[in-house]
């Protein structure tokens, strides 16, 4: 099997190049090109396609960088081993169950407020009737976004404005809104290496150039983080500060007092998404970018998924001035605005202070199965693991000993019994340390399952050392 | 005050006549270009530029559709009339309540089942508990969507599968995840003239080129429609074929067929959306595209909004098999999926039959004002207004009389207390009826406000004849 002839649509705008790129792609995902298989030289390609060779080494090199083929040097681009339609690693929620799960990190549905949320639906839909259901305000429901402000103010001293708060259906969508209103296609968007896939898919979705740039023990590595902005003049720097997805990493205020002042010499924003800065293990609470953003450079995006309810689909954003206009419209056209109902429950849930509570009794829980697990996995720097303790969030992040690659360390473990996060879906497709990492999360776990599961852990490492 | 120097973005790929396009726009709209005030010729701006002319003229005809400019015969460019930032014609809703307003056609939060609904809310926590607020299937919760199915099939005669429903946070998400999903940069859609302009702003948000195509009595113009699909080459052709908004217009038997023949032939999708089939006032539920659709080149869009509650977020796609995938990704990287909570309790509302219940309510209720509003409109046929008898919805459709200008009659009638709806926001700027029609809905008034509403219409009317 070949490559289908394409006909390249000359009423598009998109680029050639990147038509070419969706149409190998395509082809590989449903098989019609044998894994394996050596893609046509660069220049014999072209001149069939009637293009200039430029266009084929763009499309192989998005190919390349997307993990869809590699290049032999001196012999050309053939397809990689096999890529799976699904989400790779994915196991139905149906099936989970039967498995100790540490590749989750969703919250644990049993400790979620739901009698508590339960009466402040009912309290908003008493109080507020028919208009509890009625269109809302593209921005948000109003009285929600001051207590926000007032809390941002009083926990995170950030000191910001209630009309430059947009209330969100769940940092996702965040991350859809804002690629909507300030990236096109062709755009750059700098990105943490490793980091969330789901981010990445956003950005590319919106036709953008994904440029990686790797963490450090202080966050992310500044040297070739200004050199990749001199050359790529991006659009947005993506981070996570704080224990950050995957590597729970804390930025140093160095960095990120550094970050700040390249954003404004070299003209871009900074998407800094903020998870769940309230689980920190420590004595104080970190500092995030956005309170030391003088010049409002930064996009400051929070879910409540992690903390409170992923159900409740609600997270916010900071706007920075200019963009209000544009993020504003970008909603309007998304979905006309988040639900009012749950909008004037999580209000309520504020008002009468039970997010403080909330987040005292998770923190505890979290805290034990934390430390339990620090414990057990202290173990495996027997076998030459190693991993940083972790300063909050619900992950460890272990490094594995060159024989043994995350992939395979998997599918041991699922052989087992246990599943674990291999690092392949965090990293760009070009990292040579991309196979190094497994992330375990305590999120949803037991301190008897942790233990269990640890020991799973431990076996099957051992295993590869023999 | 002159344009902006315009630097070129090199390393986009967004077209040079799109960046100059943005550019000019954006300037009219910050007042940085006089209103009134010519643009330069293409030839001397081209040079200026260093572009072609074809980009300068590319970039004017864009402007020149959008509305920011007109050409005159024979002497160039000029900036139109004032552009608001703000959507024209828009009154805050704290400001609508001192007006009598036939403007807007959201439903009636009085008639809106809450306790119904609050109930159900209740029993899905209580039964659900923490599932109830965890990450849900991307495509929805699947007991949703098979009652769902079972209704389409009993009530609408769609004949579909469980796996090929996905739950939207509301109609306006389910345009932008189609919009996500199946066009790029440079694709046409083709639309109704006149249409919802917040569809339009999702296609265009994409960078589609939009084509319009006139309505007739019977649906969209046959005629004009395949001229326009033979030159140019629609990946979409967006309508609503009930109930038509703003027309009120409904396809007839022999428009669907001929569609569906179009669709099939010249390799296109049809997005069917229906907001409110169920508001018929005559003796059987209309037709949808869908029911009729045996080669699945229709995407049906429904929402819950018109019909139940607009702050659900609630609303459903019937998917081609084979945009399911794609459809299924675009919804994840989108908002991961719609409220679990909302969703359980939508089900349990439809499996207690509460929404027949629901339907033959507010139709009575809707049906009443309908008939009153007809009576009193009747009357403006003296001063040569003319409107269809729509057989459902929410809206009638007024062709005023030739001297009389839609927008005109809006502030006039606003400075008496009443707020309509003027053409132009539906219409296609180039089109020349676009100041002659009225929109004006009985949503969200009581008989004695269609009957002060109506009186104050006729007075303005009158006032223009004098």
């Amino acid at each position: 099997m070949g490559i289908v002839p394409l006909q390249f649509s000359t009423n598009s705008t998109e680029p050639l190049y990147a038509q070419l790129f969706r149409h190998i792609k395509s082809q590989i995902i449903n098989e019609e090109i044998e894994y394996g298989s050596k893609l046509p030289p660069i220049r014999t390609f072209a001149k069939e396609l009637g293009v200039n060779n430029i266009t084929v080494i763009n499309a192989y090199k998005q190919l390349e960088t997307s993990g869809y083929i590699t290049s032999k040097q001196g012999s050309g681009f053939y397809v990689s081993k096999k890529v799976s339609k699904e989400q790779p690693f994915f196991i139905p929620p149906e099936e989970a169950h039967n498995f100790i799960n540490f590749a989750s990190a969703s919250p644990d549905p049993s400790i979620f407020p739901t009698q508590t949320f339960k009466e402040y639906i009912v309290e908003a839909i008493d109080r507020d009737k028919g208009f509890a259901f009625g269109y809302q305000e593209t921005n948000g429901f109003m009285p929600l976004r001051k207590t926000l402000t007032e809390f941002l103010h009083n926990t995170y001293s950030i000191h910001t404005e209630a009309h430059l708060i947009q209330i969100v259906s769940g940092a996702q969508q965040g991350l859809d809104i804002i690629a909507k209103s300030i990236l096109h296609s062709g755009d750059t968007v700098i990105t943490e290496n490793p980091t969330y896939n789901g981010a990445v898919e956003v950005f590319r979705s919106r036709g953008c150039r994904i440029v990686p740039v790797h963490l450090d023990r202080d966050g992310i590595n500044l040297l070739e983080l200004e050199k990749k902005v001199r050359i790529s003049k991006p659009k947005l720097l993506y981070i996570m500060p704080n224990y950050q997805n995957p590597t729970t990493c804390c930025y140093s205020l160095e960095t990120m007092d550094r970050l700040l002042d390249l954003a404004e010499r070299y003209d871009f924003f900074i998407l800094e998404e903020d998870p769940m800065l309230e689980l920190s293990y420590g004595h104080e609470l970190p500092t995030t970018l956005k309170s030391l953003d003088t010049k409002d450079r930064v996009i400051y995006l929070k879910s409540f998924s992690k903390l409170l309810m992923p159900g409740l689909r609600m997270g916010f954003m900071i706007m920075p001035k200019v963009l209000l206009e544009g993020f504003t419209k970008a909603k309007q056209n998304t979905d006309i605005s988040a639900s009012g109902l749950i909008q004037r429950a999580l209000e309520l849930y504020f008002v009468n202070n039970k997010w403080d509570e909330h987040i005292h009794y998770i923190r505890e829980i979290y805290r034990g199965r934390y430390e339990y697990m620090l414990v057990a996995l202290e173990k495996l720097k027997d076998y030459d693991v190693t991993f940083e303790h972790p300063k909050g969030g619900l992950c460890f992040w272990l490094r594995l000993p060159p024989h043994i690659a995350a992939e395979k360390l998997y599918y041991t473990c699922r052989s087992k019994g246990l599943l674990i996060l291999p690092s392949p879906i965090f990293f760009s497709h070009l990292d040579h340390n991309k196979n190094s990492y497994i992330r375990l999360s305590f999120a949803t776990c037991t301190i008897d399952e942790i233990y269990k599961g640890c020991e799973i852990l431990k076996d099957c490492i051992a295993s590869f050392s023999k």
